[in-house]
């Protein structure tokens, strides 16, 4: 029927034309004659979402802006998260529903004790359950991903394992569990505790066998490990992103700690680092026998030189990152967690640190003991280890600037940016401004070279908040830490309330999302505001930005568009979806 | 001298009659003339400050506002709290810096582990110490006393006593401790280990042996052990407070959990009830395996009737406690604990349990584990578990109302007022308060009794009062919880900080006081300012009041006279304190 084709092929052109957008059309041919039946906007994938908006560019349809509108930033992620590998794909015994997304392959385990075992002797699970209570939290925490039988994208599996960040499909009816027997049927086939299942979280598909996953063609290319022109993702992205980043008024920066994922951020758009965490560098062997060395020491004296032997490492890590963030900032975080974080907890462990700091094993049990904490998120940390302690902050601020110092001579340009965790006294950030300034100009004289730095501070206790005026007027910058800063406002431990009744405050309409995936405007949010204007007020200088998880969330990059800030940082698989997200706020909500 | 005698009477009367006050003067008498040196407002002790204020307004030398003005609010303190009692009490040894008010006798150790061995043995001991640090916290716990040999007013051991409401002398000199020998001399005398002293932490007092404490002359007359005309503390204190009552605008409740403490309360001038906590209810032992069994149950069905066996015991607490309040308000909260509080600890516990419950053990182990949170104080607890277990508030909701029908049937007249904690959402009130309300209609429908009641919250997450327009609009009342309001807001576990770094902090004066001591008026009294206008913009019949300790601290008191609130509420013995802050607060700032 080449007529009604060429009729058909005319009507679709009309519709695209005027919907400004891929149809999904129904129609019929009855007795000769066409009939088209509904049309509305096709439902696409990331990658055809990109490739749709790229094409009708270059065919005319839309303008570059409409293209940018016409993606949903959270899709980006499909598109540069670890996947399965496309040819190892095998086809899907069963379809759930899609309820955190990612690639996840594992043994099948019925429990959570049994989960947790198997992740401590080094296994990949997937948990299988009916559905999910709290009391399975540290049993979804240890699997790689989770499969259930009931609930939908709001059931617990679904909202934990979005929070967590695990590959999770849930309400596959398909299967069938037999807890006593340990196995599962699904469309047929019987799978016993200890095969292997993989999900796409992404999908909802569930595939037997442990099928292989590869990182994004993006990523690849970005790395140097496949050409532009060997992936046509690459491809379309490369030239959709700069579309966002013309619109966009809000800067975009990454949360990284090393050096790799400074360059992978950078590659992907990132405009400087918002958070660099320096406690995890402290975990090598070598460094965390020095830690606790210092910890052990009976003197300020002692505690001081074993800081010191911890120096070189610190510069070293802080080297690696501002050369890799050549002339973009990079905000460098002082130690935020409590001490106790870093005692051993083994024998092997104990007996080591014994060692080392001649102590018996007694002796560090009993310190142990001492600086336990009964509600640790709200205890000895932060800055207020760099006011009881000196010593550490002082280290770790001529370790920056040191590094900062090198690079100069070697012909960078560094921009070190130095953060003061959890204040919420001006007196805090009064004492240890000062001591940064001090270790600063030292440096300075001692090797004779001058460098640009700012001294700030994140923003995340809510007593901060109310009085941003007076700590505005020594900070160089605020960078709001909304994790802890979600926790204070609502009196909520992230890791106590996730699990346990989060789910059931979605379900009962108590919350429309958890806090923690998406900035409460209402509470949290106007502290934020609130913060913005006092600092702004007294201090027209003065860097504002986000480092907290919501950095890289769509709708939380919007209120920082709103609320003014300049820029927002994200993990570096987020850092694009940033960019989008600040390109459309900008449209809805020019500034 | 009869002349010069006669002359400086003269002057002395003339001296207090222009200054208004008892003074302190020094004179010298050379050659025959009268030199006055110096003058200036005695010191005194509360029982003085009294006395002297009503002698001279006796004397019509002051009016009863400037009485009110004379007397320090704190010092009411030591008329009221348990002191040595003055038959037996012995010339002290040595004379140290009165640090933290109080009688205090027990047997003498100098660590801070034998101080929880004998306090776990049920001993009483005095902790001994050069000085204290972060590691004694729990043996300071433990002790009646502390008494050091080093600091002063702002020492770690005087900062914490008062914190903890130890009494505490510090800085005393005389004594000398031989930790090796386990034994101090004290002016020659040798103290061994074991040995009884007794401190008084108002005079700063040391005395040897197990001297005998008392209850106040004051409380003896009110609890009627004593006649007012036995006591002349009583019958001064008796008609001064009166002029504090005539003058001050905010109303003075009590946290009281017993009637007993509610009597008590009334009969030192508490205008109702502020905070009935309900918790403490629960630990009997029929009531805690009932709880337990509650806990422990399998189905919702099984749960809503263990919950209801605890309905009796909870009706009778609050018969005796509405009855005692007969005519004034009483502020009840519900539950607020997290469940693991409740969980049995040792073995014979576990096995009680596990024989009311037909668990086994090992379950019950499971489900400690399962209960176990990381910040507990920022967990599963007040209005959450409402949420997630709502039998349990039903329960408490319907003992409530339940003991207020019987009390109207006997020709009382209760005044309940029903708190729910922890609100930090506008839909956990919500919920909660329609299952109140239910509960109510079925109570007045089944007895056939009409009662009047209200409810509200407790603002205590900051949140709250960024909301608190949403939340008034059905809250018939707020009542601060600054404890928990300080804590979150600055990011201060209480147990945790105050111990290991507010000392610090006050020495290096980035704090003048702890705020969980008096009120920090910049952060969380913002947090309080913002609530009470977005309250009563949305609700002006709201009533407001504070049930933290703060409310028993005579700032705090002012600051809440300032904000507006109703009402303060505070333990009974503070009532008097806060009834003359009060006033003073009215002088200073009328409203």
């Amino acid at each position: 029927m080449p007529q009604i084709y060429a009729e058909f092929a005319d009507i679709c052109e009309k519709l695209e034309q005027f919907y400004h957008d891929m149809e999904d059309v129904e129609f019929t041919v009855e007795q000769g004659k066409l009939w088209m039946l509904q049309t509305r906007d096709g439902k696409r994938t990331a990658r055809a979402a990109v490739r749709i908006a790229v094409d009708m560019v270059h065919e005319g349809l839309i303008t570059e802006e409409e293209a940018v509108m016409m993606v949903d930033p959270d899709q980006l992620d499909q598109l540069l998260h670890r996947q399965f590998n496309p040819e190892a794909k095998p086809e899907a015994v069963a379809v759930g529903v899609a309820a955190s997304p990612g690639a996840a392959a594992g043994e099948v385990v019925f429990t959570s004790e049994r989960a947790t075992e198997e992740a401590q002797a080094g296994n990949r699970v997937v948990l299988v359950r009916h559905e999910t209570s709290p009391e399975d939290i540290r049993g979804m925490a240890s699997s790689q991903g989770i499969l259930t039988m009931l609930g939908g994208k709001t059931s617990h599996a679904a909202v934990v394992g979005r929070q967590m960040g695990k590959p999770c499909v849930v309400g596959c009816s398909a299967i069938d569990i037999d807890y006593g027997a340990k196995q599962f049927t699904i469309n047929g086939r019987v799978v016993n505790e200890g095969d292997y299942v993989s999900i796409d979280g992404t999908t909802g598909e569930v595939m037997l066998g442990d099928v292989d996953t590869v990182d994004s063609d993006i990523i690849q290319v970005l790395r140097g490990e496949l050409e532009p022109e060997q992936s046509e993702d690459y491809q379309y992205f490369s030239e959709f992103m700069p579309w966002a980043d013309k619109i966009r008024k809000l800067g975009v920066r990454t949360n990284a700690d090393t050096p790799e994922d400074s360059t992978l951020a950078r590659t992907l758009g990132a405009a400087g680092i918002g958070l660099t965490r320096t406690e995890h560098m402290f975990f090598g062997e070598d460094r965390l026998l020095n830690f606790q060395k210092m910890i052990l020491s009976d003197s300020e004296e002692a505690m001081t030189e074993a800081a010191n032997a911890l120096l070189p490492y610190q510069r070293d890590d802080f080297y690696g990152i501002l050369k890799a963030m050549d002339n973009l900032p990079v905000i460098i975080r002082l130690l935020d967690p409590p001490l106790h974080e870093f005692l051993p907890k083994d024998e092997a462990g104990i007996k080591a640190a014994a060692e080392v700091s001649g102590k018996t094993p007694e002796q560090i049990e009993e310190l142990a003991t001492n600086l336990h904490e009964l509600n640790p998120m709200l205890g000895h940390r932060g800055c207020r280890l760099g006011v009881t302690f000196p010593m550490i902050y002082k280290m770790q601020v001529r370790a920056i600037f040191e590094a900062a110092c090198q690079l100069e001579k070697e012909g960078y340009n560094p921009v070190p940016e130095v953060m003061i965790p959890l204040v919420g006294i001006l007196g805090e950030l009064e004492i240890l401004r000062g001591y940064a300034e001090e270790v600063a100009q030292e440096v300075m004289d001692e090797q004779d070279v001058e460098f640009e730095y700012m001294i700030g501070t994140m923003i995340e206790i809510p007593r901060a908040c109310l009085v941003a005026d007076d700590i505005a007027r020594i900070a160089d910058f605020f960078s709001f830490g909304t994790n802890d800063l979600t926790q204070m406002a609502f009196g909520f431990s992230r890791d106590d309330v996730e699990g346990k009744f989060i789910p059931a405050y979605i379900e009962q309409r108590i919350i429309a999302v958890s806090p923690f995936e998406s900035i409460d405007r209402d509470g949290v949010g106007e502290l934020m505001r609130m913060a913005v204007e006092k600092g702004r007020e007294a201090n027209p200088d003065l860097e504002l930005g986000i480092c907290g998880e919501h950095g890289g969330e769509p709708r939380s990059v919007a209120f920082c568009h709103e609320i003014g800030l300049d820029y927002v940082s994200c993990a570096p698989l987020r850092v694009p979806i940033a960019r989008l997200a600040a390109a459309q706020a900008q449209v809805e909500n020019p500034r």
